[in-house]
């Protein structure tokens, strides 16, 4: 038996094996929280809840955030639409 | 006196005498529209003036939001905590 290194993302305490994984999440909840703050900043009224999974939602797709800012909108309903039926994961995306 | 093309966007009615800028007015509002329509899928309870308030606020920051998609999360936040402030535009956005 030995130590191994394991990586923990301090906003959220979630562990992981490989350190760029660990970096990507983090970036990820960096992204959300910004998008989060914003929406604070400008929208009246809306509640801490809201905004957080707001901020998630888009984090966690921000390639196809990225494509749809870049001309393509459509790429952001991409597969989104039968979320609860039987949709087999893009290869591209694993 | 003679006649003259205007350019009306059909989403909103906005007319333009510049046919780019109508249609770039035109994808602002498909971006916003689509992130709308991302978070009315995803987030339980959100209001209609909510999302369509977040999907334009996300849209008419497309370029920034795809920096902060890509890698640079911090350019979202940028001149929004002061916006009441006297900011000078920055030129590059002119």
């Amino acid at each position: 038996m030995a130590v191994v290194a394991v990586w923990k993302c301090d906003r959220d305490g979630k562990m992981f094996d490989d350190k760029k994984a660990a970096e990507a999440h983090d970036k990820m909840l960096e992204l959300a929280a910004n998008i989060t703050q914003l929406i604070e900043n400008s929208v009246e009224g809306i509640s801490e809840a809201h905004s957080e999974a707001i901020g998630l939602l888009l984090a966690e797709r921000s390639d196809q955030l990225a494509k749809a800012c870049k001309g393509k909108p459509e790429v952001l309903l991409e597969g989104t639409e039968d979320q609860s039926a039987n949709v087999t994961p893009l290869a591209s995306n694993q």
